[in-house]
């Protein structure tokens, strides 16, 4: 299988490259081969060619069976109103590839419970699964600037809402059967669309329970009842929030992975920290987000189940025993979290 | 001084009572003298004229120094795809009395520390104000729907993030001294023009720190670090999102008042909660809420800081030696609070 890497900015490649040994380790195990390719994008892109994400990527993306990133962005390239941003690169990937649904797993590992800002008996049986709409919404609509007055067109087409939420429903069949979608339908008219996609397409899947919630209950529901959610299905804006607050509810952002798919198309994986320039080039961030990334992307895009639950169960036995990094109260590097997984992988 | 009542549907009537209540106490005590008319908002208004917002209420409001709501909505008027609906009674009457500051204070009672999902010592020293914008953003925008398309307009002019930001510095001021601004200025055109404003603004208050906050970040950060915050302005939609958020860390939302302030204006009141239905006639509501947002409306709009103080100290009182409503864990009712909170006037 072809593999394209997309390191980007600031501890992007040094939790890829931990990532990219995961593959390969488990490669040799099972043998199966996966050929790496590295590309530009974000930050380090716009140094070499101005653009955030060059054709030349874009190509390679294409071609491939599934893409790995890291992460873009950083200090350098950080004004908001420049021009050309490193984030544009991330957005425009996510549309050419058309991956409308992005994955979001969260469960908190019981060694990590302390670490959460949430009372331990909150923390139990979390285990929820967003299903984020990644390539619609206020991100990709209509912008205008003035000098005295700007705009965003928030747009949803009902195929769009249609195709996200059937990934959601069948994500939520091989789950517990529950489906909460949110939206601000009292409010928003692009949410009384969703709303009422999101109802009828419900109607194909009896055996999944649907419930709607307005985002801002959801963003305490989220806190007072975490245990009570399976699957989450929302538009893009109110996923970048919500899950964001849940993932501050693991403890770390360090940890968590991401799938982004579409149909057919080839899967985009990423951990959903950030750049964290704060730390960049130390050799001290987590890799833990980017190694169960790949897992995501062995299990998503190339069927590869067993090795992806193998690598999950690796990981959980070292946050279980530990090395840990500093991010999560230890003092680990992050080749030593590399090769703990590597190791634990057997 | 004259104070319209909208009690509103569900829970609104039974906890504006016991607000009126309070204040009628205060003003026997002060020899402050409040006239009370009460008017029609929301699922009742739609029940007696067809309209959310009769234009009987909103000239009665216009009229008054101030005006105290109870709540709007319920499941009898909550098909989100009907064409009169409760909540726009509500966004018309804040557009009408252009009520652009919405100020909704945090803290966490020690009494409540229990009942609140965050660990004990994140909640220690939590002490935000929220100023959400409240008559722009995507909640007043245009709105387009076809059978196959809806979209939703962002807009902001400058000058409505000046005057808004102004509040938010100016409140800094009394504080302390520190506004964090939240947008998506790495996606946003609106969060862009939000930014370089609030930034621009910020230089009339040099004594005032200002830093800036994307919103999924800042939905991290009200869990992991609430203490950090002082003052919190941001755009409509954004601060509906996380003022929930943040009301959940309280323990309930019971007890969380709201004050909504134009320039000169007639000011808006309310209690966060909302109508309840589930509870509603049952005379359990807790009206602290309620009670904590007519002390607002002594403080803001008729300039009567003591009272106001004086109301805020007797339902801290009455927090620490009970009697507590049934959403914090209490057996007491409505008339209960509503009582012990008088006899701790004194
Ligand atoms: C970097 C930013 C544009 C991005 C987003 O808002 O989608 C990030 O926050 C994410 O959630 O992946
Ligand atoms: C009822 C609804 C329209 C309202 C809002 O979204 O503003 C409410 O959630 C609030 O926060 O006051």
């Amino acid at each position: 299988a072809r593999i394209v890497t997309l390191p980007g900015d600031g501890v992007g490649p040094e939790v890829l490259d931990a990532a990219v040994a995961v593959l390969e380790a488990v490669a040799e195990r099972s043998g199966h081969s996966f050929e790496f390719e590295s590309h530009l994008i974000g930050g380090c892109a716009i140094d070499a060619t101005g653009e955030p994400l060059p054709a030349a990527t874009l190509e390679a993306c294409k071609k491939a069976d599934a893409v790995l990133l890291g992460a873009v962005g950083g200090p350098k390239w950080s004004d908001p109103q420049a021009k050309v941003r490193p984030e544009q690169g991330l957005l425009a990937i996510r549309a050419a590839l058309g991956v409308y649904a992005n994955l979001r797993p969260l469960q908190v590992h019981p060694a990590l419970a302390s670490l959460s800002p949430l009372k331990n008996e909150k923390l139990k049986h979390v285990d929820v699964l967003f299903v984020r709409e990644l390539t619609g919404g206020a991100y990709f609509g209509a912008k205008t600037r003035t000098t005295d007055t700007a705009t965003d067109e928030c747009k949803y087409t009902v195929a769009e809402v249609e195709r996200v939420t059937r990934r959601a429903f069948a994500l939520a069949r091989e789950r517990r059967q529950h489906v909460t979608s949110v939206d601000k339908a009292n409010v928003l008219e692009t949410s009384r669309l969703w709303r009422s996609t999101v109802t009828r397409i419900a109607t194909e899947y009896p055996d999944v329970k649907l419930e709607h919630q307005l985002v801002d209950s959801m963003a305490m529901l989220l806190l007072t009842q975490p245990a009570r959610y399976d699957v989450i299905v929302t538009e893009n804006l109110f996923g970048d929030i919500l899950t964001d607050e849940a993932a501050a509810l693991a403890g770390s952002l360090g940890l968590l992975p991401s799938a982004s798919l579409g149909e057919g198309t080839v899967g985009l994986y990423e951990p959903i920290h950030g750049s964290a320039p704060d730390i960049a080039g130390q050799g001290v961030a987590n890799p833990l987000g980017a190694i169960l990334s790949a897992a995501m992307l062995l299990r998503h895009s190339l069927d590869l189940d067993v090795e992806a639950t193998t690598i999950e169960a690796a990981v959980s036995h070292v946050l279980s025993n530990g090395p840990h990094s500093r991010d999560i109260g230890g003092k680990a590097g992050t080749a030593a979290i590399r090769d703990a997984v590597i190791a634990a992988l057997d």
